[in-house]
């Protein structure tokens, strides 16, 4: 793990008001993590990192996530080949969430094979009863074909 | 709770293909949501909903939160007037995280004052040996005092 040290917190001040970097880890030692593009802004995906992958991505400027479906870190793009270069990383006030801005040129993101994992829309209105939702899909095509650059490989996505 | 009724996790294909509204809610029963500006894409928050949140700010187009902190359901901007009115709600490819986008008019969307909670950046690179993490302020005026509008009320950061 690269020798990078979090600051204890301390107090709320200290958390919200100062310079120090005091990252908050949930029970299961992770951080949520969203992810955006560094030009168009859209929001490409929504991850987890533990203490060391936090660490790795500061020292390294390629995001490291922790994969909860496989429970190990997980340096993106090393199977897909779309790494994700690091323009600037944030924290919000009370330091439990994590904002990555990324390069990912003309890349994705999503393991579907779709540029961000957010490609389908839910209608937003007046609910009538027993209504379902229908989704919108707002990417209309595949950056790359699954099947073809995690062939084999088990899907993460869990009912 | 409006009536609008989400559809069972019943296969991958489903989850990920499909036009089916299926969130997915953790073993609390919540959703991580981020939020971002519908004009500067800027991400101003990262939040949890349960299931009455989601449908609710769908039903009346404003973002409905669940405060982890007070554990009941967190009609942003309620306290403030800083609601946040949205523009388009996306859920990912698993359907177990929500990205709204919002408008916010020049408002602020964090309970320390400023625009964004996340309004700290930390710095990227070669970490030497027991090197500390000082971040940097990327916002530099409060928009609001939290003392006055947030009078009397218990600041939600925890320790």
């Amino acid at each position: 793990m690269p020798e990078i040290i979090f600051k204890k917190r301390q107090s709320v001040k200290q958390v919200e008001e100062a310079t120090d970097f005091a990252p908050k880890f949930d029970a299961n030692g992770l951080i949520p993590v969203v992810t955006t593009d560094f030009i168009t802004g859209e929001v490409l995906m929504q991850g987890y990192m533990n203490e060391e992958a936090l660490k790795q991505t500061i020292a390294i400027g390629e995001a490291v996530y922790y994969s909860r479906s496989r429970q190990k870190l997980w340096h993106k793009g090393k199977t897909s080949g779309f790494v994700q270069k690091v323009t600037e990383i944030r924290i919000d006030d009370d330091q439990d969430a994590v904002w990555l801005t990324v390069d990912i040129g003309d890349g994705a993101s999503c393991h579907v094979g779709y540029r961000s994992c957010f490609y389908r829309s839910i209608p937003l209105g007046k609910i009538e009863n027993g209504r379902n939702v229908e989704m919108k899909f707002e990417e209309k095509e595949k950056k790359f074909d699954p099947e073809k650059i995690y062939k084999g490989q088990p899907n993460p996505t869990k009912i």
